[in-house]
């Protein structure tokens, strides 16, 4: 069986956003075991300085990495990662499947950004789009594409 | 008065979707006059030919393009678009309006893809990323990327 991890660091206030991760969950089930974990975003002041965000980070980081077993194969949501197609996506969790991965987690960093340590374990960087976006919507758009990719593998059509 | 205008081409069926839509809008509303505007999708067959889909496309391109006045800065999001940061699209809009641009019309397709009448008439083609969304999903994040690049222009602080 299939898992499908997906992990955020941070809390998300939109509860449409929420509606959507759960549409695209329940949808997913039918290809894995689907599941979808919070983690505490560290807390900082206003203004924080660099030194400040990266320890944020780290410790963001630790807290993720925690939770991550030495067989599962980690993909990353980075802007500074790879972009590409969804077709590409589709044959590249094909072929990891056929190589015997079974638990794939995607990881969503925080607003404050991403921890160096979360970029070393990961299996893939994989980057949406030059531009950015928040990371609750992030979310949202690599559960669209997990959806996406799991239709392309299977030849089914995607609804509209 | 700045004037932004979003124009869908389909239905969005998924109420969370529309409920995105709405909360960008009302904040988008501090910056400008905003509007929202669903064009009918042509109705096709199960497996429509490429003939079938073009003459569609044309079709809902002519659609749109009636709604549309000579003077719009007219904005298409397009896989095979431009791929910009969320600060260069922020510096362009702000250059656009500083040239005197007051209507910015945002164009996304349907399911079937882009009429080239769209395409010509479009002043700049966007793209978002390699990857596949759904059109109603496209809706929400150049809403989310417009937002973002009033923020960046007027030196507010994103909220998280």
């Amino acid at each position: 069986m299939i898992k499908l991890r997906f992990i955020l660091v941070g809390k998300v206030k939109d509860s449409y956003l929420k509606t959507g991760y759960e549409e695209y969950i329940k949808r997913l089930s039918k290809y894995g075991k689907v599941t979808l974990e919070y983690v505490d975003e560290e807390k900082l002041n206003d203004s924080p300085n660099k030194l400040e965000i990266l320890k944020a980070l780290d410790e963001e980081g630790e807290k993720v990495l925690n939770r991550i077993k030495d067989d599962e194969y980690v993909i990353t949501c980075d802007i500074h990662g790879k972009n590409i197609d969804s077709i590409e996506f589709s044959s590249f969790l094909e072929k990891n499947i056929d190589l015997g991965k079974s638990t794939f987690t995607f990881v969503i960093g925080s607003s404050y950004g991403l921890s160096d340590l979360i970029r070393k374990r990961s299996n893939f960087l994989l980057s949406f789009s030059k531009m950015t976006f928040t990371h609750p919507l992030t979310l949202l758009l690599i559960l669209e594409q997990v959806y996406r990719a799991f239709k392309i593998m299977n030849n089914e059509n995607y609804q509209k």
